[in-house]
């Protein structure tokens, strides 16, 4: 039994080796909380118990639709209880779950499908359109399933048939078999500005892991910044995006009351969460201001939001604390399932790191091994300053990406995952993000963060969006130059009053002085991705070149 | 890659596949809490910096003493930051620690130890006694580390040398490497009121899911019976016992200040307790009754205490509670790493238990699959009333005892791990202990429970101790019998007296009217097991008999 590698235990024939499977997630929820509620809308509510019939029948409708173990079953909806009981019931009955990013062009979205294998399809009638136009191009996919809130749809498509009804037809008990903790549980395609969409995937194992420790790291926190059983949980990052942050397996696990609130309409939202006391949320920095907004005077008394996705921007930290809302940063990314970091305030006095804490990337959750290191994977020092590329290692990192070896293999050179953010570390492990790193720009051997500029232009009153991206430069390498919005009927932003702003920061060592932007291109609207955030490679493309006037 | 269990997932070959190892529970504390202190008692205080240099040392000093992975390292020590430095250093080289229960017996000791296959033991000089006088019965062991305090100690045994010398020639890194995550960590020896010690075990997995659990489970309460990152730990269960409940391990990963008081001494806990500011601990109700008793009028305010190991006692709930601390109930055993459940103020109103939830066994922590079944492993309703035997699934409940296929088999008898306590559970999964089941007292069909009625007679003012047993009765099956203590000086406690108070609960309907003992022991002192429990099994054989007068 003794080898080099120590001992490995005995088991005794009858003992039980439980595997981290998906359904393990069920046992405290539904002992401990069978009564809780689960919310979709104005629509349809029901208890844990429920649920957990709701995931047989789904088990079961699938199964007599011919999915076995081992095929994938998309999901094209809102969010809602219908995508919570596919993330429960098709990974648990050995299947794969594909969530389908809506916002993606119909091509990439025809491609993704395709790619994945996915042999049958839940969709809402919302995105019907969309599937009868990439429909020929989806050869493997034999199963349609109708989701709908309303009147009947109408598709010229072969549909198995509508969700209520097919399940209404199955029994509320399925034996949920164990297996491989290491069987693929879900995917889902990340699309960059360039190239084909990539699939990333996680495990069983990978789900249940991250699930423990997202719920170990939000409900750590001495005070404020915490998920805890007494909150009621509802997602603002659309379900299709990295399991809406892994969040509803957490709240599932924890046996909070869920709402989930269908597409996003910000008016709805502010009359859901006051309805239904929702108290802990997440989401991306655009679809939070566009909430906070709709909210038009009412405050949000206790209301605890994860902002992540992207930097979040100051003016949304100070409306939301306005607001009387719990705002903070939760850091990670569709690759790392997602949790790395959260932005919880210090525990105690050796952790004191500034009252814009809530801005940052924050501190690493349990198990993961977060590293800011140079082009060697040498990890700099933590002193506050340096700035490198942040990598980790953690047990719920995808392991690869499905059918792309050479980026499977950059993603995880030297063995740790490669985020290509650019960040800085103090001697508290607390985290802030420079930049991505093809969106730093270096001049003269410094780093300027492209975020730090746009978020400081963004500031001005005059200026309603602001992108900074690197200009090439002979002398310095590069330069930044920034490109800006101005705000209909205000021109007080010009160069001269925005490069002023950038030297007062300076000034005041806020920022370095070879920040200050070569140039600013005033314009009326910045290009932008499918997924909203500013295309800088486009944005190189067309205002990196000196203007001819400059040089005439 | 599809099979009939589906797809397990691929990794390209720079992936890192990260294995459950204790090391792994390093990397946050050391990251964000580097500066984080470690106590023991008024002797010495470092940083997790330091902690994380002297588990490198440790490992060091070991290998240099020709300790490999696969061996077994034994420790006997009080609750210090040696014993912490050991939870880590012994099993992140691939050894196994073994915490050896110096409140056995020599003969057991001598016994667990051999048994164990122990090739190096750290002593405490305070057990040099013990240690001298089983030394020629330990034939494996090869060195000796002596601990020590204060004096040089004095043995005639051939020791190594002592800790702090050996540790300070080392150097303070160590490569640890990865292996696999089922090897063997810890290892210590239970004891029942017959037959031999018996080894459980657990590997490294089964600590860091233990330890994620315990986290998430103490984490996520809505408000009290909470622990988290700006609490202060100290156990008062030893650490030789189930790794002091996984406490240390978890306290670790949360960065949280933590003071070890080495052997116990309730006036140096209290002062311990209120110099360092200490803010959550764990004990038997034993234990905890002492440092009570020592506050003398002293409050402690903020001290949130996990009482388990026996069910706790009503005087002990109301007194820990007037003196502020915030005490609670956690249940499990050594068999099962230990932690279960946790008696955790209800969170919502979905889950009304009563004021009296601190006393009960509580609420399963996440990923416990627990069960109150019949003889044939059947699950009785959640109604609060059937009594069955509490079984349990996890991923940290040993798989058997070492070298013992009979006693591992029937453990586990079914694929569910047998605790051997009777419980009840209500609906919404709140665990009520009724008995062990060897202690349980079955009367005319009947379950009476032998904790029930020895909490109702030690809650009168002129009963110091009250153990009750079973005695066969043609009749009923079996009847209760008590065994009393009365209080020095005071002998209010008479025959009818007592009787007297069941019979008036049972008139309230809180206990039924067949529990009335059949007969009242009045003795000098209880037998008790060398674990400081009630020896019901000698009890049962004293008294258990009619008395001869009464047959007279």
């Amino acid at each position: 039994m003794k080898n080099t590698d120590g001992r490995v235990i005995e088991r005794t024939p009858s003992a039980y080796n439980y595997p981290l499977l998906i359904k393990q997630l069920l046992h405290t929820p539904l002992a401990n909380a069978p009564d809780q509620e689960i919310v979709y809308r104005d629509l349809s509510r029901y208890t844990y118990r429920g649920f957990a019939q709701r995931v047989a029948q789904q088990a079961h409708m699938l199964a007599a639709l011919g999915v076995e173990a081992g095929d994938v079953v998309a999901v094209m909806d809102w969010d809602s209880h219908r995508y919570l009981e596919s993330y429960f019931a098709v990974p648990m009955m050995g299947a794969a779950l594909m969530t389908v990013n809506i916002r993606l062009s119909n091509d990439q979205i025809a491609y993704a499908l395709d790619h994945s294998g996915a042999s049958t399809l839940l969709v809402h009638a919302d995105f019907l359109p969309v599937l009868e136009a990439i429909h020929p191009r989806l050869t493997q996919l034999k199963h349609i399933v109708l989701l709908q809130d309303a009147l009947p749809a109408q598709t010229p498509l072969e549909v198995a048939g509508e969700y209520e009804a097919l399940m209404a037809a199955q029994p509320t008990a399925f034996a949920f078999r164990d297996f491989d903790e290491d069987t693929l549980a879900t995917t889902f395609y990340t699309t960059g500005t360039t190239g084909l969409p990539k699939a990333v995937y996680f495990s069983h194992r990978q789900i249940v892991l991250h699930t423990l420790a997202a719920a170990a790291g939000l409900g750590a926190s001495a005070q404020d910044q915490r998920f805890h059983r007494g909150d009621v949980y509802m997602p603002l990052t659309p379900m299709f995006h990295v399991h809406a942050w892994g969040l509803p397996f957490v709240a599932t696990l924890l046996g909070v009351k869920q709402v989930y609130p269908g597409r996003y309409r910000p008016e709805h939202i502010v009359d859901l969460v006051q309805r239904e006391g929702v108290s802990f949320s997440h989401g991306v920095p655009t679809v939070l201001q566009m909430v906070l907004a709709a909210a038009r005077g009412r405050r949000f008394e206790g209301w605890k939001i994860v902002s992540g996705g992207s930097v979040m921007p100051p003016h949304l930290c100070q409306e939301a604390l306005a607001q009387g809302i719990d705002i903070f940063t939760g850091y990670g990314m569709s690759e790392t399932c997602p949790l790395l970091t959260l932005a919880q305030r210090p525990a105690h006095e050796g952790q004191a790191v500034g009252e814009d804490f809530r801005l940052a990337a924050g501190w690493s959750i349990p198990l993961v091994d977060l590293r800011v290191v140079d082009e060697s994977l040498r990890e700099l020092p933590r002193d506050g300053a340096a700035v490198g590329e942040v990598v980790a290692r953690a047990p719920w990192l995808t392991q690869g990406y499905r059918g792309n070896a050479e980026a499977s293999e950059a993603l995880w050179r030297g063995g740790y995952l490669h985020t290509q953010d650019m960040g800085r570390r103090d001697a508290t492990g607390f985290l802030r993000l420079v930049d991505r790193i093809k969106d730093v720009i270096k001049t003269g051997g410094e780093w300027v963060s492209s975020l730090d500029l746009e978020q400081l232009l963004a500031a001005h009153p005059g200026v309603a969006e602001a992108a900074v991206v690197a200009a090439p430069c002979e002398r310095w390498g590069e330069r930044p130059i920034a490109v800006v919005v101005r705000r209909p009927g205000n021109d007080s932003a010009t160069e001269q009053v925005l490069r002023g702003m950038v030297l007062e920061q300076a000034a005041k060592g806020l920022l370095p002085r070879y920040a200050v932007p070569d140039r600013i291109h005033f314009v009326d609207a910045i290009d932008k991705t499918s997924v909203g955030k500013f295309d800088k490679k486009l944005l190189r493309q067309k205002f990196g070149a000196e203007p001819a006037s400059a040089l005439a």
